[in-house]
């Protein structure tokens, strides 16, 4: 997704965002903050500073405002990618080395706490405590979200719920709390914020379902690392617990995900992306996927018909469609 | 320091803190908490929270409120901590396996997280935007440091000036805002939150001086650590500095430190810990450290005569002869 593409008319408002990213993480003292900034030209959709924004035209736009929530919550899922990447082991992400590659896993956790660090500072600057209370739960989640993958690498006896609660907590809730802060910090009403926090939970699901499907379907150019990189790392998603659920492949795709497991990651995974893709548990996830994408849209259609409302459709749209 | 000792005073209110770190920590989650749980078990001189309560005396002091900064204080030091371990890539603390090498360094990095995340959800509590912004640039500055800290990793070189502003932000920094916080959320007046944070920032500097001329002098016993543990990291402390500012032995100990960079650490240090503790860097390190238990005490003669202001003398005194 090319950020201008969809947040056309937002342009100016979201240069102005990413001018504030820089300017935040710009370190006075000079190799400081070579790591932070590594990672933010690595670019990225600026997903989360968009829904800030256009949630924040459900109330009263104040560009000034809504850019204290806006550039935190995007420093927040920065920082949470940081530390992924040393939980996952990854040398790539976006087509970039990983900071934790290009520099040490040491370095990639302090660049994550500084990072952080900054987004708190930020926020710091909004005086209401609704928005300090929501933020600080959705990164206590986050963070048991991220302990509970760890634990949950390998486990092919998972549930699907387990599975749905850890990318609830991975991405759906940042991505939720984006578009009701976006709200809340513009003034509009509860209810108003409330549904957009539907919306932005449902989008979010739906988004990490289609990230899951794209590491397995998608190629090198369009993911930016190799295809499955997943499972690869021991991460069990979706396609994969359906794909477990046939008879004629329970046995050899566990024997499969086994010898992976076995190797840490250092082999080929060609034949159990082959067995997954040849399955069912494709198009069952794309059906899952969907149904997020409709309940997002029907807490759309709770909200008022404003234009920042058909912006937010085409997201989700775009979302349910994304190849990249 | 025995906790019970020096906080007898205290007492109640210090138990209810630590009851209150340990419901924060406890996860639902089973196996979740274990770490953090581990570290908290692990002991420590609660501090932080002991600076918020005596400073909380200048003010109106009401335990429920001031729980609410006396908790996270503490969380945030346990988090910093643990990441600390990583970056020292440290086996024991209070002598005992730290979270990184009783389980690994992805656990730890994130038993950190989660633990300033509940940190945060904590003071959220408070609505008192002073208290949020105090607090998020502690935390700047705080992972700044510890940036720093890898830069100087056996940096032999660096100036006395370099070493100060590391402790400031690795140690003083945190405990001067613990007494600044206690007297904020306790309604004190502005000046005599100055003060305290005059007092804890000169007593966090003498804290950490001494802590780190007992890192070379201390028996194991009492450090709960082997002696000489800094160089071996590649922390290079004031006391080293100082030595190496001696003709005799600037040559000889830069070949002793080059020699531990060299086998990262994995070699004998008594030859170098010898040196320093033969020098006048220790004599000197003592000085400095009483100069800023004088300018501590300072502080204290400009506020009030309570019985708070007579404990926090007595804290400082014990910081200054503190030996372990």
């Amino acid at each position: 997704m090319k950020r201008m593409e969809i947040f056309g008319t937002l342009k100016k408002d979201m240069d102005a965002v990413e001018r504030s990213l820089y300017a935040c993480i710009e370190v006075e003292n000079e190799a400081l903050g070579e790591a932070a900034m590594h990672l933010l030209k690595a670019g990225g959709k600026r997903l989360r500073p968009a829904f800030v924004l256009l949630s924040g035209k459900f109330g009263t736009y104040e560009l000034d405002r809504l850019k204290l929530v806006a550039v935190p919550l995007e420093l927040i899922h920065m920082a949470s990618l940081v530390h992924d990447d040393v939980i996952d082991n990854a040398q790539t992400r976006r087509g970039q080395l990983t900071v934790k590659a290009k520099w040490d896993n040491r370095i990639a956790m302090y660049t994550g706490d500084y990072i952080y660090a900054k987004a708190l500072e930020m926020v710091a600057g909004l005086e209401d405590p609704r928005i300090h209370r929501i933020l600080a739960k959705a990164m206590v989640e986050m963070s048991i979200g991220e302990m509970e993958q760890i634990r949950d690498f390998f486990n092919s006896g998972q549930s699907i719920r387990r599975y749905l609660l850890r990318i609830r907590r991975k991405t759906a809730l940042l991505i939720a709390v984006s578009c009701q802060l976006g709200a809340l910090a513009a003034g509009a009403s509860t209810e108003v914020a409330r549904e957009l926090y539907n919306y932005g939970y449902n989008v979010g699901m739906a988004f990490q379902i289609r990230d899951d499907l794209l590491d397995l379907c998608g190629t090198e150019k369009q993911i930016g690392k190799p295809p499955g990189s997943d499972i690869r790392q021991g991460n069990i998603t979706i396609p994969v617990l359906y794909a477990l659920q046939e008879d004629r492949l329970r046995d050899p795709l566990l024997g499969e995900i086994g010898r992976i497991h076995e190797a840490n990651g250092r082999t080929d995974v060609n034949a159990a992306v082959a067995m997954i893709t040849g399955s069912e548990g494709i198009a069952r996830a794309e059906e899952l996927a969907d149904r997020y994408t409709q309940k997002a849209l029907q807490a759309l259609d709770r909200l008022p018909d404003i234009r920042a409302r058909r912006h937010l459709r085409d997201i989700a749209h775009f979302v349910s469609r994304r190849t990249y």
